[in-house]
């Protein structure tokens, strides 16, 4: 039996399936009670990026609008434990994520400037279960204060979700460490879609490394320059920059009938706030498709030249070339699409400093 | 019903799933008949590692030992199109790894020196089945002879797979292209558990760089240093090194208790064969956690030990300090244990020329 038990956990344990002993008694904090950030605006709702009901939004996106995509909890305690039990949808991953990418919870502990890695929270997926999570972060930490950035589910809905503490340890809601507001607007590469945690997206990295606070407003494979996203951008009054990866979705067709409509809508309500283009990634899915190879390379021609028309006349838009952002050996991708963690990290390389050079003419730093 | 369509089209699309129209009729090849690379020794099934039939294997890595962890089929075909349908088991996906990189295909066409991302084939994983999969992977080619490297699953049995090529076209069985025979023997690490894709582990990702042929035999959380492994790697006449990961997954105690037995028994069969011993990467899952910190460190400590002991007396013994293989910034794992693409590559970039120095010593280059 205890040959059969060990087995049994060790193979738990290879599938990356948790057998964890709690001794200690925890209580459970509602996180919603804490400080939830990564909204543009407040939605009424702790875990949604978008309120529908009060925005109009492209009809294939409203599940998406209530996404935790790119939201966080933040909080500070002295617990030596940091546990969280959630509930999602009952959603299959994606072939191309992993369920921890999906469902799953990303914690950074504060340590000087810097946001250090602290632990996943693994979902439970089973062919019968995918939507009651629960799991040990920290366990056995040190001593004293910690300051908390716990970033929720990329690609999924959170329907609940508590933080499980030492009995008698300190837990409390902390103001957004990040400074300014960035909109980030486009595909599943903002998205994230195979990151390998929801802390890895490119708007989450530059978060953390920049101290710039990032809001992804990422729709996997519906970001085709709607003026319902426009409008919706439009009224987030406090937004100082908008960066926008539009490019990745639609058509070269479709980016010529609707770019200086989507520009237009903003401009009436953000005259001269900056309004940072970014160049969609070369896609390894040309390598060997000429179809692809046509249909990305005049995407890509038709991006450049309206964004460049545009600059003629609005000198507070920007184009980010992305030639060289993923590589050049073709291994930056999980699916020749969607960049990995290496290809994000990449990315992150040649865009952030152009990023923080612009938004620096503008005191945004 | 075609907005439906639509919306139903762009929801697939941006889970990852395909929405393929194919027009070809393909003609289906056996890809057992064409040429299976990666197995450290025939084992009568195209798709098994190893024959557990014939050699006792430690019991809790039988499943293992049946999966095609670091397989590829080389072929040659003039076909525009490329596909692929194939069988593996029902299993779920882990909670840290995509079902590409469990249950897909990842293709390579190779360009001169260099074999270049050519395109994924995605499995089709819903809650109800996960056996059965078709996918194009390369669509609307260019002209000519295309030399192709297609690796398998790594964590999960290929039960059929059959390559689909335009009818009319040519396909042939290629020579495998790498040299020698490096045998990597190791832990989930070696496995590539959360690698985006199965040629993205470090040993296919060393292979294609090189140009030196890996075996991967990685076993995820099982790889602790049993006699069954070393009397398998002992029996392997032909290898001309051996690359060990053996010290992820046992405790300070069993590496002290096993290791020396476990060379003992490699060497009786390869006396003077390279034995490469790399230290066990930095987890980040001791960033914050007290004990894991202090088993770790006692792991890594008593590895070093153990192998530098050896080196005294056998000078074909090497040991490979992993510090900062991955990096800094603990950024390079999807859960803190397992190295992404990103982690990876770091890795690759620090071992790959250690390794390759000490092979051209024995003329393995």
């Amino acid at each position: 039996m205890k040959k059969i038990l060990f087995i049994l956990s060790a193979a738990l344990l290879a599938l990356g399936m948790s057998v964890q002993a709690q001794a200690q008694t925890l209580k459970w904090i509602d996180a919603s009670t804490l400080n939830i950030i990564g909204q543009a605006e407040p939605t009424g709702k702790p875990y949604d990026r978008i309120n529908t009901q009060e925005h109009k939004m492209p009809e294939n996106t409203i599940a998406y609008c209530g996404f935790s995509t790119g939201l966080a909890v933040v909080f500070s305690t002295d617990s030596h434990v940091i546990s969280a039990r959630w509930t999602t949808s009952q959603s299959m991953p994606g072939v191309n994520m992993s369920a921890i990418t999906q469902k799953g919870l990303d914690l950074y502990i504060r340590d000087g400037e810097e946001w250090v890695y602290a632990g996943v929270a693994r979902p439970t997926i089973t062919a019968e279960k995918r939507d009651k999570h629960e799991y040990t972060i920290v366990n056995n930490g040190p001593d004293g204060k910690k300051e908390c950035l716990l970033y929720l589910p990329i690609w999924d809905r959170v329907e609940s979700l508590e933080i499980g503490v030492e009995e008698g340890s300190a837990i409390a809601a902390m103001e957004n460490p990040f400074r300014h507001k960035i909109v980030v607007h486009g595909s599943s590469i903002t998205h994230g879609a195979s990151s390998s945690r929801s802390g890895m997206t490119y708007p989450a990295l530059m978060e953390r490394r920049t101290g710039l606070y990032m809001i992804n407003l990422g729709y996997s494979g519906m970001s085709t320059l709607q003026e319902e996203f426009a409008h919706y951008l439009a009224q987030v009054e406090d937004a100082d920059a908008f960066v926008f990866d539009t490019f990745s979705n639609p058509s070269a067709e479709v980016i010529e009938e609707r770019f200086d409509k989507f520009v237009d809508i903003i401009r009436e309500k953000h005259p001269t706030t900056p309004l940072i283009f970014t160049q969609t990634i070369r896609r390894d899915t040309r390598n060997y498709n000429l179809k692809t190879e046509d249909f990305e390379s005049r995407k890509q021609a038709m991006a450049e030249k309206k964004v460049r028309e545009r600059m003629q006349r609005d000198e507070n838009i920007y184009f980010l070339d992305s030639e060289g952002w993923i590589g050049y050996d073709h291994l930056g991708t999980a699916d020749g699409t969607h960049p990995t963690d290496l290809g994000f990290m990449r990315m992150v390389e040649h865009m952030e400093p152009q990023i923080v050079n612009i938004l620096k003419k503008y005191g945004i730093k």
